[in-house]
């Protein structure tokens, strides 16, 4: 029996997964979680608008419906091309007819000194979750020992679509948050300061988008820093490049993606920034039968430019690289993957998104934001996550902001 | 202006608080969590029947109602009742005119060997999802391993309400979960046993309701092991007085609550048992302006027992502490407790509780499970958690078992 082997069950692999259903052969899907993270929502779980749970989702649940398709837990140590066996850090080794390497991206810090260190990510439901425990110990803290003045600051680095949403969240959450829970503190002690070392933020989008969005956020509250650049990270704060130190005991990192360097480790081709090399129907280059799709691939769009690490070029690669594999398996030939633009969405707060949809069409505040929320609701793994955050939503719009502000653990 | 400092944001603290709304004075209410949980659906955290989010309430936010009360996160460490003071871990001293101390109960282990160190508990937030974590990891690695008849076995010691809830939801959630999730393992290999040192299930309750409960948990495979006492729990699995051991790697201790030995240490009048002596009006012996109300007080019943650990008597205690208080501010004098007994309820699994209301009246199977579902749906904190807890029960109810079982953190 063909033996198809997927590593990673993010958007790109559970694509492939899905894909492959029906065909003649055993499928592995391994993870390091026993759950799928819905990863574009993973900011309002940093800002106490969702729960953990609503925006996990288990694997095996999802498998009920895969009969052919046995999932395992672990992490993926080497490849090894010549004897077609994985090998995962427990030492198992996991033989394959085909591969498909699915393993998504990790905070990238661009080498600045001290961001690893002394910032937060929001990329995985434990970073997310640690941020929101640190904003509310912070506030407690403050609140407890009569810190009226204390300094709340949060500095948000990176002005795409991860920083917007991260900003425009945490400036709507203090100012609710400070006003009803914590009468004993100054709002204007908790400053939300958003850095972009271009000249606009939402640089993917269209300059009267990233406009908008500049003055959405700076209407709640966010101060927004263009051409800023950040030289380093201390843990009393943010350096800029001209020396300047924003003083902060928050600092979240939303500056961009990258490739985790063990992958580099794995022998297989890949390019200057770490992503895997793939030829035009997605099998990594040189090897024929192990393809890599979604955040770790190096995929270009038509005009030769890498696609962005996004959610929808994960589905339509993980979707085109399992397709080739069943034309390999009937003896057919494989296609060029041709990516689709769909588009893409921010949303900034309350009734406030932008969104740039394929045939050029813009739209911004209440019909982007319904755009937005529907799309994310629809897309959403589970039933009971869908029904769950729908009710977290329309709660927190009815109620403003009564989300789960709870500091777990420690 | 008068000044009441309640510890404690439990049932009792948070009764006592409800109860002094509209009282000329200023309310502190500490708690070293910035939420409080609902104790009685920790063992659904336990089982991934609710997630952790639907069982904490924020504090702050119950105080939007509640304009004179201030919250403050800590510790208790002392208290100086010559010089009417609190001390909290941190340091800090918080002065009162009338100390309520809810600092209610944990885990009692007997003086077991080996008890507190290998068992784990559900008592607390943090226990549950830790519990919840392990079951689920050890089904991943035996999954992921191929070890179909890898020991599965979980022990539950107690068979109280706390320790029967437990091996209910256990039994299902196995059933359900080896059924759907794991089809490589083997159901017979993940046994869950009950044991109880007395002769019965629920002493609590009457003999038929013990009855009741004993042949609903064995219908759903509990291996209940009645007159058994456990002599020492070790890490591989839990040793019996008459010497056998049975094997296990998941031991849930539910065999009782007790006083944090800390409290002994307050150099407050205390019974042998370690809970605080309090006299009819809920005074501390030998204190006049403290009051201690729920689990950590030794409070009475009219024939001189000691009242049960449960939400019940601590919320009746804490009201009526607040009524002593406002009557001393007023001038007038405190009256004695009488406590009101409601009646208990305890549930087994899918349409199988008992109950027993003061009259007399017992319920058991669906009429119970339903009145069990929604007196908690009731008492719940919070209008979104009572609707996140229905849908999840609803949902749960509907898909057999579809609950959010993912392996947080590490």
């Amino acid at each position: 029996m063909t033996r198809v082997v997927i590593v990673g069950a993010g958007f790109a692999g559970l694509s492939a997964m899905e894909e492959l259903q029906g065909i003649d052969a055993d499928v592995t899907l391994i993870d390091k979680h026993n759950f799928a993270t819905f990863q574009p929502l993973l900011y309002q779980v940093a800002t106490a608008g969702l729960n953990p749970g609503d925006v996990a989702f288990p694997v095996r649940t999802m498998l009920r419906h895969h009969k052919r398709v046995t999932f395992r837990q672990g992490i993926l140590s080497s490849v090894d091309s010549a004897a077609n066996e994985i090998g995962l850090l427990d030492g198992s080794r996991i033989p394959y007819d085909y591969l498909v390497l699915a393993l998504g991206a990790t905070t990238n810090y661009f080498g600045v000194p001290g961001a690893q260190a002394n910032c937060d990510a929001i990329y995985t439901l434990d970073e997310a979750l640690a941020v929101r425990n640190k904003v509310f110990a912070m506030f407690e803290w403050a609140a407890s020992h009569g810190m009226k003045d204390f300094n709340l600051t949060t500095v948000v680095v990176g002005g795409g679509a991860t920083g917007v949403e991260m900003a425009g969240a945490l400036a709507e959450l203090k100012q609710r948050a400070l006003k009803t829970d914590y009468p004993a503190l100054d709002p204007s002690s908790a400053r939300v300061i958003l850095i972009e070392a271009q000249d606009r933020l939402l640089a993917a989008f269209s300059p009267s988008l990233s406009k908008y969005a500049l003055s959405e956020l700076q209407s709640r509250g966010v101060e927004v820093r263009l051409n800023t650049a950040v030289k380093a990270v201390h843990n009393n704060g943010v350096e800029l490049a001209d020396g300047e130190l924003i003083d902060s005991k928050l600092m979240v990192w939303g500056a961009g993606v990258g490739v985790d360097s063990a992958v580099r480790s794995l022998g297989l081709a890949h390019l200057k920034n770490g992503r895997i090399e793939v030829g035009s129907d997605l099998r990594v280059v040189g090897a024929n039968n192990i393809f890599s799709v979604g955040d770790v691939a190096g995929t270009t769009a038509a005009d030769g430019t890498l696609l962005p690490q996004l959610a929808q070029p994960a589905i339509q690669t993980g979707k085109h690289a399992a397709g080739s594999i069943k034309a390999l398996i009937n003896g057919e030939t494989t296609t060029a993957f041709k990516y689709k633009d769909k588009g893409t969405m921010a949303t900034i707060g309350r009734r406030a998104a932008v969104a740039e949809l394929s045939g050029g069409l813009k739209l911004t505040g209440s019909a982007a934001w319904l755009a937005w929320l529907a799309l994310h609701l629809m897309t959403l793994l589970g039933v009971r996550n869908r029904l769950s955050v729908l009710l977290n939503w329309s709660w927190h719009y009815i109620s403003w902001g009564r989300g789960p502000k709870v500091i777990l653990g420690g």
